[in-house]
């Protein structure tokens, strides 16, 4: 009898990657059925982790209606993991570049204070550590919003309170953070994020991240000054030296407002879930790892799933075969990093609607073929 | 040391067998440069024969000006395997329904002289052993076209000489073989070819395969007449009982009259293949068997490649694995029939004019991936 451990991310659009594990094991069953196959659905911290980690050690989500990144109304998610005080969130169902139309994106009006309010629902919740999921951000303030929203005070020279968004940060004068909940000194952030650009400067989140959120390079120079400012302040006023920290600059510096107002810890998103499913202890006992994602290539590397799920595999120098829904460019190059084979899923030429309809089926489908080749 | 047989047919439209064999073996070779591999290219006696014999056996092609399916001038192929002795033909590129159009499409009209052409030239070259593919005819003219290239005079009532075409056949009143090529009867000849239907009924040549090559209903019921009676006067006046021998009706009648006029004998078209290209000794010596087609489906149990290198392999016990540019519903009917596992090449979603321009790299890739897990 050989033991499986599938492990997978979600192929996006079309499968969870709890369902990728199902179709999985259907496939491999079929060929054969004495075999032990353990499902542990992956994510990197990115969309889709919440999800995951639920599906992948119990739990429940809930639903929260925040502040979106522009301060409409939208419906956010908490995962609340089986062991009652572990919490996940991602930042994107609350300040996330999908939650607005492409022609709003305005990094310079777009706030975190929804990530904060799904932060203070944790709290309410009893969570004592929290997982913070930070990709696919709208947003470049700085965490500020979110920091709002947990009772930190933003006020100009006058002591008036700052309207949210990094437009701003320039007429910040005064960080007041003596209202701030005081439950979140007892909490355990983790921060998700495989982002290492500092939070100012030419690597930095402005630069970096802006354009893709809206900003022209205007806007980019005004956020990257504003964002330097405020750093200098959480420097003078709290003591919190973040602006060059490695990390601090993802999603529009919510990374610096995290490490500045709590005590948060910085871990790459796929190496934050490996630990919260205890991959580790099941990849120890097996035969073989399956893993996969909607698409890989050679920047699988750069941190993806499959690559981490790899790392370990390769650790307890276990064969590790990826599945995807399209293999891109180089897939070779991820032989040094663990993974074994990679395998398209689909059957023959298709539309990518076809391609995503018929996942599940080329998945079993694959693995069914796959379990009748492999010793 | 591991020994792999490369055994695919071609992938139609894109690569021919030795492509595919060429493709296959630069993937796995990339995985495992310490094998072995036998490259076998194969096909089923269709559209590829001819190139797949002279790529597997060594020999050389030529080109033969003969008529056409309505007489016009086209230009055929030989095979002359490396012995010296075997030629190879497929009909189609004499009488093939490639080489009109498909407003053109009328077996009334059409004819097989070219392919008798075709026979004469093997002979003027010395075959002794010819092959003769049936597939892709646009012709029902009972081989009648054939056998008047090689001697044979179709006669009406007054003993005039029959125009070309099945229309004609209900005016037969002498079939006048005795100017028939002499060297004929020396002639080994092999009709390669999977079709059982007999020459005449509701199962026959005209019925089953007329409407595909442009026969109205009416056409069919002409058609069919006039090959019984064309059957009825081969045993009448050649003491040839051929109407109802299972497979007599291949090729619009073609495969009766060589039953006919020559002491030819029927075989599966794969089969055919294996013999000629020692497939089974390669197989006996394998500890991997890999073979392919453009599509492999459930239908591919009727006789096409895979299927009939599967079958050796079975019985030698040698695992089989199949790639398809494209792999069809039900493609697991054929673990009964030996072969193991299917992979699809496509590496994603894609149109079928990039799948078929990526398929040599489509075909190395996938046998890279599964050359480095299979033990």
């Amino acid at each position: 009898m050989k033991t499986f451990v599938l492990a997978p991310d979600s192929f996006k659009g079309s499968l969870t990657a709890k369902e990728v594990c199902e179709a999985m094991e259907v496939g491999f069953k079929a060929a054969r059925p004495d075999d032990l196959f353990l499902k542990i659905p992956m994510a990197d911290g990115g969309e889709g982790t919440v999800q995951s980690l639920v599906d992948a050690v119990g739990g429940f989500i809930q639903e929260v209606t925040v502040k979106g990144p522009l301060q409409q109304e939208v419906v956010g998610e908490i995962g609340l993991l089986k062991d009652g005080v572990t919490g996940v969130i991602e930042m994107a169902s609350a300040s996330g570049i999908d939650l607005i139309r492409a022609s709003e994106r305005n990094p310079l009006m777009t706030t975190t204070y929804g990530t904060g309010q799904l932060i203070k629902a944790c709290l309410d919740r009893g969570v004592q550590t929290l997982i913070i999921g930070l990709g696919g951000s709208a947003t470049n303030d700085g965490g500020t919003g979110m920091a709002a929203a947990l009772g930190v005070r933003f006020l100009d020279e006058k002591g008036k309170p700052l309207p949210l968004g990094g437009d701003f940060l320039d007429r910040l004068a005064i960080i007041d953070s003596s209202q701030i909940d005081p439950r979140l000194a007892e909490m355990n952030i983790i921060i998700a994020s495989d982002v290492t650009n500092p939070l100012c400067g030419p690597t930095g989140a402005s630069a970096i991240f802006g354009p893709q959120k809206g900003a022209d390079i205007h806007m980019v120079e005004r956020l990257d000054q504003n964002l330097a400012h405020y750093a200098m302040l959480l420097k003078e006023q709290l003591q919190q030296d973040v602006k060059n920290i490695p990390g601090s600059g993802a999603a529009g510096g919510t990374a610096a407002g995290l490490l500045a107002f709590t005590a948060a810890t910085l871990q790459k998103g796929v190496e934050v879930v490996i630990e919260q499913t205890g991959l580790r202890e099941a990849i120890k006992q097996a035969d073989y790892v399956i893993t996969g994602e909607g698409a890989i290539d050679f920047q699988t590397k750069f941190g993806k799933t499959p690559y981490g799920v790899a790392q370990v595999a390769k650790t307890y120098n276990k064969p590790v075969i990826a599945l995807a829904g399209s293999v891109g460019e180089n897939a070779e190059e991820l032989y040094a990093e663990g993974i074994d084979a990679v395998f398209g899923i689909t059957p023959g030429p298709m539309s990518l609607e076809t391609a995503i309809a018929g996942a599940a089926e080329n998945i079993q489908r694959t693995c069914l073929h796959l379990g009748r080749i492999l010793p």
